[in-house]
């Protein structure tokens, strides 16, 4: 690719050259990277290029950081529990980075100004950064957009990569195939309020932590511990040998994250020594590379407004069962050879 | 789409005119049947052409078979149980069509021929039919070829699709996207045999059945039964309410099938007339549709030698950290544009 040094605006804001935004990123400036992370969420073609160029510039640095995951249903206490684990992590020197992916969506019942109010304790330390990921609609899914601000924190320095999602739908999805480790937020009590999230998660976090272990709560927290213990007995076991830790906190009293700090602290260092944790990066990257690709494909297709059309008639006439996907994707892919 | 009527040929066969094939198809002409199974593998656009103008007829078929997969690790004796499984319901006035995902991969140990010797008494029955499905690297992935075959199927008469799968990789995503009714075949015994399958499985299967309950390892099946059942209700509950039985059964005896089949019954029963059945089938076909959309662009890119070229020389840069998959997907689709 070219080296994009001509004139590059965003909105009203002029845009440094590439090798410019690199630089200062690297030294830590933090209204550039929020503005770089807006950027990767642009369709603009300029935008896109510019974001793939200092990407390509970023490729150079080792992605050294942790990429921890938090998932679990609303309410589980997600943001109060960043904000300790986070104020942790800060507190031993590490700089943290909290993504919250798609937390401005309706479903979720969850907003940016409830989690700012969460993190209060974080948002107000010089260590760490608190930012909502681009949410939705944006070219190449949640994946490439996540991934780009992931990329974006790292080069700015920071070593730790919280990454928070609600446990539905395609925001799920982008976490799993971004993160080393995926801590599953769950309450006390039986499976019940599980409702509504993606099933086939429990399966795959690399730890349950059962939060809100604190006052009446407690003993009914000691049972769910017992539960999930055994129960993780019986799921497949972890590709590298990982036991999945079920521990029990109260972010709100700040007890049992010694536990948790701990468990992370031993997977980093047992699933980099094994070489699980480089060969989980790599396929994650060959995946997003493959993902993301089709999500433009996809995107290039639907920029055309007559193809557009043609893949929403589609759409509507498979949903009313009066027409074969098989036959109808075959149809549009004819289609987008002829008119692109 | 224009009426495909031209004289087409596959290999060295002439295949007749859609509307002859349909009308054949209808009829139940199975060696027709599996031709234009084998046919759905095709990259060829004339081949591709004739089938999605074949599945846009059928689409007038409603789609009211059943479709059950199977799925569990090598050696939990699917083959076996399918072939227990096929004859009752055969016995029960049913056409039985049994579509083996993926049978021949190297990786998952199977082979058509065990498959074949395992289901001798089905494979004699002549209101049953089992071919394995287009394998692999064929134009649109698992789905399109497996989604194709069971309509296939159900336009030749059955009622029943019973897709075998070994629970590992892409065969698998493709079930779930498929089926109905998703059963989990298992062993006595803890979790340590499941290593290879893919996590997340147990979560959304619809029944687990614990197989080779018989002789010494009773007793372990009987534990391994509660085990799974207290296990389950840790688990998020089924969109729609449905309790996933867990099961102990023999195929070898052939005992404990009464309970599979009651509760394949119930359910069909109470998730169709509870409205779940029809809006699952629904997403499944929106969701195949922009998959199978995907898959075909992908390929209209590789079927170019130098984008080709590019795609593979950008997948190697990734894996070896060499390039930015984000960075990378927008070049290429950029590529796209300017060679196609």
């Amino acid at each position: 690719m070219d080296s994009y040094c001509h004139c590059l605006y965003f909105g009203r804001v002029k845009l440094p050259v590439v090798q410019e935004a690199f630089d200062r990123l690297l030294s830590g400036d933090r209204i550039l990277l929020s503005r770089l992370i807006s950027l990767a969420e642009s369709p603009l073609p300029d935008h896109r290029l510019y974001i793939a160029e200092l990407l390509s510039l970023i490729s150079s640095i080792p992605d050294k950081s942790r990429r921890i995951g938090i998932t679990g249903v609303p309410g589980a206490g997600k943001s109060t529990f960043i904000n300790v684990l986070g104020k942790l992590l800060t507190a031993k020197g590490h700089k943290v980075a909290v993504l919250a992916v798609d937390p401005s969506s309706n479903r979720s019942g969850g907003s940016i100004l409830g989690d700012k109010t969460r993190m209060s304790e974080l948002a107000e330390d010089p260590n760490a950064y608190i930012r909502p990921s681009p949410t939705s609609g944006f070219l190449g899914g949640v994946n490439a957009g996540t991934r780009t601000a992931v990329r974006l924190c790292e080069a700015a320095g920071f070593d730790h990569i919280i990454i928070e999602t609600v446990g539905v739908g395609q925001s799920e999805t982008a976490v799993e195939n971004l993160v080393d480790y995926l801590i599953l937020l769950m309450l006390p009590g039986s499976g019940d309020e599980l409702q509504g999230i993606k099933r086939g998660i429990m399966e795959i976090a690399d730890a349950i932590v059962i939060n809100k272990a604190d006052g009446v709560a407690l003993p009914m927290a000691q049972k769910a511990l017992t539960q999930y213990r055994s129960a993780l007995k019986l799921f497949p076991p972890h590709p590298a040998g990982w036991k999945t830790p079920v521990t029990t906190c109260s972010a709100q009293e700040k007890s049992g994250f010694n536990d948790i700090l701990e468990s992370i602290q031993h997977y980093f260092q047992e699933q980099t020594e094994n070489g699980y944790l480089g060969s989980r990066r790599k396929s994650q990257k060959v995946k997003a590379l493959q993902e993301i690709l089709r999500e433009i494909l996809i995107h290039t297709l639907l920029s055309d407004d007559n193809s557009r059309k043609e893949v929403e008639s589609a759409e509507i006439n498979v949903k009313e069962n009066k027409a074969d996907p098989v036959a109808e994707a075959t149809r549009l892919a004819f289609l987008f050879k002829t008119t692109s």
